[in-house]
């Protein structure tokens, strides 16, 4: 039996480029992941493909989906449902593939809570490390500006609070590698391998 | 004021070969790290400088040390004793510096006790992960010889699990690759970085 596949939530404020670091990590081909397929209660688009874009479903089979705790993750905008199911990630993990969820902050902690031994990684704002700079040559920046910007910042670090790894969104590929490098390193953590290590001594 | 640097602890089994991957990773210069002097009581052997291949100590100045709480780990090998002296370590740490220790697992533990926010990282022996291969085909070995590596190799997991990071030494090349990838990984983990940017906010 394979060892169990890692997840790996890609997170972040919103706007700060998930898409746009998943679809670089993706063409990279550095690494075998398999990327989990989202559900929802609104229509199919042209073209798109139910099980591959989506899994296309309706209001009631999505609450009743909830209800039974068969969603890893969901939200609500307008009035449609997004969310990924719980079993196609855990049968991926199972099977010792690697799981990659790009989603939103308040998807992320709903996934923390079912599966806490994940890799979370949130995506910094370049802005945001580069706010110390701006703040110290104070005085060319607006002061009500650098204010506005200090209260986001506080709301990015209580959020960077719940995840294991921050990286920031810079150079995309800058971003790409350190992320391959957590993948290694998670891969080879103590708490993933010593049990197929004690395992190994009881057969 | 830079980060705070990152301890690396490189430790491991008798004989895994923790030497060579340290010098693998000084001659790599992938990354940049300070390399911590020991101490030591035995006397100076020819061409040995104090400061620079140990700092040569008499037994009277180790014990104060030790008494004092001056040394980060230590052990007594025949009539002399071996260490890394505290302050150094935590000098350069200090100053932004990455420092690495190649110890052994004794020693590792000491420093876990006294610096428990390094990077453990426990060099595994390639003949522990083929043991399960060799197990499964039972009978081509010896029994007697299986049961003396079981026995082995239970002491070895029981030892790795202080450890944060268990990378298999089959190839130095591999071995010192993930050892990269841990080291950048620990660079970005949030319990690291965040202080940096609570620290931002109160300017």
């Amino acid at each position: 039996m394979p060892s169990k596949g890692l997840l790996i939530v890609l997170s972040g404020p919103s706007g700060v480029g998930k898409g746009t670091v998943r679809q670089a990590l993706v063409e990279s081909h550095a690494f075998d992941f398999k990327y989990s397929v989202s559900m929802t209660t609104r229509n199919p688009r042209e073209g798109e493909v139910d099980g591959i874009d989506y899994y296309f479903s309706d209001k009631a089979s999505f609450e009743a989906a909830i209800e039974n705790g068969e969603m890893l993750e969901y939200a609500q905008y307008v009035d449609n449902y997004y969310g990924t199911p719980l079993k196609p990630v855990n049968d991926m993990l199972e099977q010792g593939h690697d799981v990659l969820l790009e989603i939103e902050v308040k998807g992320a902690m709903q996934v923390r809570d079912k599966i806490p031994e994940g890799a979370f990684i949130f995506l910094t704002p370049p802005d945001l490390s580069e706010l110390k700079n701006r703040i110290v040559k104070r005085g060319t920046d607006d002061l009500d500006v650098i204010q506005k910007r200090m209260t986001k910042a506080k709301e990015e670090i209580l959020m960077m609070e719940s995840y294991d790894y921050a990286v920031v969104n810079d150079e995309v590929d800058l971003a790409v590698q350190k992320i391959k490098s957590i993948i290694d390193a998670e891969h080879v953590r103590v708490d993933r391998v010593i049990d197929d290590y004690r395992q190994m001594l009881d057969k």
